[in-house]
């Protein structure tokens, strides 16, 4: 419904090439296709930089086959499964592989998983993924998955949270240097500040569930993450690693 | 303490161009001016891209005025005084002016204002500053007031929330073409996920205190923003205009 | 207990038709059978014009029965059983059945189903159920087998959530011309504020506790929903379909 | 933007009677007046069947003025002015009579108040707006302030809680017969649960921020309005005896 | 509308002692005098075992007056107005000597006061009210005049927190024989479960909004309260003296 | 460590009866028995008016058993074992047969039971416990099976939720002459605040986790009941039906 | 009432030294003085190793002075009164001084002041307090003239906070060998993780109620400490920096 | 990277002893090692007085065996892995049994357990670990065991909560000699403030998710605990047994 294709249309029925009916049932054929249950958007690509991705939770394993399959016929980019259970991407990888779009690939991200078809082509962009402990490794898991199949290839720094500092110091001239940095840390969430105030570079951070004693789920991590005393750190929804990755896509050229 | 530079200090010393004490205390030294109550940060420019802005709330008109004066002196980039009371501005403003920097430019805020000196010079970048209504026009001056202080010239789009959706349908090219998008909104905070499809920019959402009914100071659209149905939405603390001109001066090159 | 029963009641006493007695016994004579363990409605239809539905959690199996076989047995109208277990539909299945009653109408909503005996003759009514993803089909489902059995036959709009807004816009006349709507949405639950700016009819918000990131179980959604900007929308409990529909048949004539 | 207007716009193209670049601006020619600071929806009434209510809150008394006047100048339906401070009303006061507007109605709604212009013609319908308590009124007084502004005459019935039950129950009938009901209660709100329980009639609940020991600012009555055992109830945000008009107002013919 | 009264005139309708007329006409003749603004309650007394007490907050000082006066002039037990500002104070007492009735007695509760007239005559039960520290004295002076106007003679015991364990200690006995005790505490609201395990009397538990730190305005009190470890405390709402004086006089003969 | 005991004490050191290292001895003894794990308390009956109840989480079932066991042994009253799991009532019922004291009666109270062994002799006191709906009957269950141990013989009304009223009024008298009134409801828990206005005896009101939509696990019901406009009414825990219990066995004679 | 002296009076008694009646009567004689409103206690130095401090809000200047005048009377050592206002202050400086008591000190921390009088001797410890900002200063006050009035000199490190980590880390040695270190810092309270993985030493943190964005009145700070990655850290309240200092009293030699 | 080996390496530089290239390596070296998933802190020890413990939570088996044989072969202090699940302690043992490290000490804590490896020496330091209930036993554990692994004995006083205070009193000699105290208690949490006043030793307060009513998994004991009238009272995160044990181990000697 952008401008220019309006005017194509609108300057084909006022030369005939085009009815006013036609023209109509133009203006209101959107991109998407119902399947009944969802409506598979088509377009997405072109508006927002970046494909559908299919949310597994509250789907059957039917649905999430049917709207893969469909992505994959229809469109030409990544397609993303995310935070599925092992009943969905057996049902998807089957439907896929039938139609022949081969079986995916799947990142084991702790409970859930995320797969993807069809990987983007390279893109250049020096992404950092820095987590705190070993066990955030899961979201970092999903975000480095997704950053994959829109065609980046992300730097994991693991393990890097503040009470042991030196361990994250050894790594200051790699945070300097990023075009964007990804920072994932349960409990307190310190580890956002503290690399906030080391890079220029956008820092996206992830609070996580992960959490001895009061972090409640993610919460204090969340809280702690949006009231950073390192100016410009944003955040997105806990073990959000999925949001962080199109939060990085969005940013990079 | 970057690797070039303590490179340079130890070959110094190993030809003798240094002494030992000499290198010592170079290493030690560090770029901050201790004023007893406040430890002034003349590097933060060089280590995050931006200059440390001297955030008012809790710190006497003295302190405020003494901090904007070190910055001021030491360094040459934009100073920022935030969320400063009259008393502040003034004294700051008489403080600055005392010493020959100017008293400032003073954008109000609603309650309180931020003031800035020496703006930097004009950058590029298309950045839309977008607000759900007229009430959340404070939150935006000061997103904008640091972005033109850090030498950007946002476009505003105000009162464009979803209930009037056609108010925000008639800018769609406006946000289609924006590198980065700032979107301000209260109350349920939905003006953040229908800009976020509308974009492929980076969109930073603040949620804001304004609001009827439920809104809770902020916490109904903050969590409403944090858990956006659209991908890669990211975002700063409640009514954090500043964080948001950061985040953006962050991903901007 | 009206006045015109309750008139015609004493006039039978001052005429000696009816005993005193008697007419105390009428006046405490209250339309419900006691079950022991459930009080069982037998005049809601008449004072709320609705049913009575059984709610299944914290019942036993043999106690649902009981109540639905008490209202299949006095009333005449339409009897359901929502939020129910494999357990508690099976032993009602039966009861009901051996009482030639039927085995009822199952509806999955989810991890529980709706249960329904003998619908209501159709209504008209033109009602929208509009869901925001496809993961908030079950609370879609809860809400129209009860619209359904009350004996209406809404438009089920599945997966138009704000995120690629042209798959709402394309609906925008259904919207406009519906006589009541029902958005069911998880996440942010930006879909109720954009529909409520969409259509002049009565909109009942459902949040639903889907999502990703901080939707923190459906309160975020309730939230925004009851701080919507556009006016006039109304509010149930989380995933309560069953109260939208109920909310609708109050409000439809 | 609707489907009718459109089709006569494209056949005007078609028919030469209207030229390409002509009707690509009318496209784009939205229905509503940007005063800078505001974006003035002046086809509301049209699509959702209400005018636009200014916020007060957050806006300059200077912005209120111009946005009621602009309404006043440009539509013909009532025009209202809601949570408005004394500077507010008088500003805005002075501002319409000098436009020959006169000076409008104010309804006083505790701390704030209710201004309205030019009140709707008389419509049909039968409203009750009961309140738990004498406390409650203020927001009664914005709910039918409101009412009365878009044409309604609603019964008001003051301070019927709860626990004093025969206060509330001599007035089941005028319950009964009611085509809406609003429900106006603070503390533990229960008398939405009650009334729901006596009226077929849809009910809308307003939990208001009055109360004594835990009621939270109305967070309590909230929770327990949503809650309601009885069937059916839908509610609006604290205090917001505005956006209950408006739902009253969607809801009859 | 008791049995008894029902049967009574009942029988005088059968007995042609009154018409089914009159017999509708008292049937619906409440215990309640109608204000507008409020419903006074006449028949409190025998149902609740207490006057209606007047809620200050929200009121205007000439509906507390009015009020007031209704009740005083009407019944001929105590009457109360409670959290009450000077401007409520002084209304009252003015109308209330105007018409014969005194001016009433006033106790400080810090922000707000109780006052009281026409005393109950005085009534046994060993009655203690216990605080923890001094600040709690307003909650304490609160419930103590409400009990006092009831006609009670309480004892108080202050500042016995739990810190100090000793102050309680040599309180052991009182405690030991009271037939009632009152726990008024902020900060962590210890008291009342070391006060409930000392004693076999009924205690009431009311948190205060009192306290250092995290005590969160009661809500950290109030949440222990309700957590005790000594069996069968109860508990009233933050800061609710009234309440809890009202629980002693339900529980006393 | 009353001051008689203490005074006999001292005199009997003073008269030479008992020497002063005894004296120290006994005034240490403590009246409980040490298992290590527990400290029995032998004396809370006449401390408290009540038996120690064994509260089963986070026990293993052998602690259950040796407490219950060590009750049994050394004491008269009843011994009750609260929230148990079968393991644990198994193995107490095993414990206490072994040793001659039963195998105790058990009481479901959903997920988990409560035990008792050796009830109280009969007590009078007009007890009536009352319930919003059927799935609040296993709190109930708990409330009066405690009652039972302790001697009482409560009344229990089930399913007189408020949006049924007639269910409820019908019961009037019988609340009218309660000595003590356990309010048990979920949801809205609207009930406490109509039964406080219908008796004036004591109400002890149990918010219960039951409920649809947004009762958030009894905090709504917990908060509401708090907030109660019923003068007087008093509240335990969530779900806290023995509290309950306690509470009324504190207040009756 | 320790052994020791338990032993010695009930020996006193079997020698004759001391007649029943008067060991009673010292038995139950506690070392407090009962004002009527307080119960000051003079032996909590012996007790608990500090003094009893008067904490100001809910206090009456007079009370504020009658207390304090009370302590300085008695006992020996240092007296505190906190978060006292200026009404407070000056009442009890006018009672002191006429008492001979001098008018003691005042410390502004913020809002309202702590005011002491007869500091202890000096005592040994390395005391550091450090916090994020100059905002947090008010705390720190509160914290350092508690110390000073118990007898320690600590040092007061301003102005650390994370996002310039250089700041922090110049003080490294000044942590590492501290006795005892308090973390004082609002927004999201990274410092005291930070500092806790420095510093071998005892660390209390102080959350406060500074803060931009989403702190909520030093929640987020709170939480983020009691969740702190660093092992060992403790919390106290919010703005507590007399707790903080209290339990460094504790914890030093 | 203390001074003095910053000295010595520069001076090694300007001697020659060290080559530029060398020093710059040696600077960055970092006392841990990078297993690729964590980064293993090897100087933890020297830094904080306390080896890292590894968080069982997120971790695969293998990881923690891998992270615990690192820190085995490495150092020379004790190893703990704590909340570990039976797989991670089977996998554990297993793979440090193959390198000659013996199989661990286990401690079971409820749901998961402490695994400890080469304590340390005997270390003196008189600590007492207390709880209010058995239930509270498993965080007791949590706590003793790591204790012991760093080398203490501490006491353990079980069941002494508040609501039978006979069982504290009897040890309050224990609590008056310790040097340190770790209160244990879940519900109200009231233990910690009554065992604050009597002792001067330093108290760690642990809150427990362990409760009845309305404890709300711990956050009651919480804020309860932060609340706490006894001065100097210091808190950690729920549950946290590990945490209050590297407390204590931080301030004793």
């Amino acid at each position: 419904m952008d401008p220019t294709s309006l005017r194509t249309l609108v300057e084909q029925v006022a030369s005939g090439a085009c009815t006013p009916d036609d023209a109509v049932r133009q203006l209101r054929r959107l991109p998407y296709a119902d399947l009944g249950f969802a409506r598979v958007d088509h377009h997405r690509d072109l508006r927002q930089g970046m494909p559908e991705a299919v949310f597994g939770p509250g789907k059957t394993p039917e649905q999430c086959a049917a709207i893969v399959v469909e992505l994959l016929e229809t469109g030409a980019g990544p397609v993303l499964l995310t935070r599925a259970t092992e009943a969905q991407t057996k049902a998807t990888a089957a439907a896929a592989n039938a139609r022949g779009h081969g079986s995916g690939e799947i990142a084991s991200t702790g409970a859930s998983c995320t797969m993807s078809f069809r990987p983007a082509p390279a893109r250049t962009g020096t992404i950092v993924v820095i987590t705190a402990g070993t066990s955030d490794l899961p979201v970092a898991t999903e975000c480095t998955s997704v950053l994959g199949a829109l065609g980046f290839s992300p730097t994991l720094l693991a393990d890097c949270g503040v009470a042991g500092l030196h361990r994250l110091l050894t790594e200051v001239d790699v945070l300097a240097m990023a075009e964007a940095v990804v920072v994932i840390a349960g409990m307190e969430g310190a580890l956002a500040s503290v690399v906030g105030g080391l890079t220029p570079a956008p820092v996206v951070a992830v609070p996580t569930s992960t959490g001895y004693g009061s972090s409640f789920e993610g919460v204090t991590a969340l809280l702690a993450m949006l009231s950073s005393c390192a100016s410009g750190v944003t955040v997105v929804g806990i073990d959000n690693g999925f949001g962080a990755a199109c939060a990085v896509a969005r940013l990079l050229p």
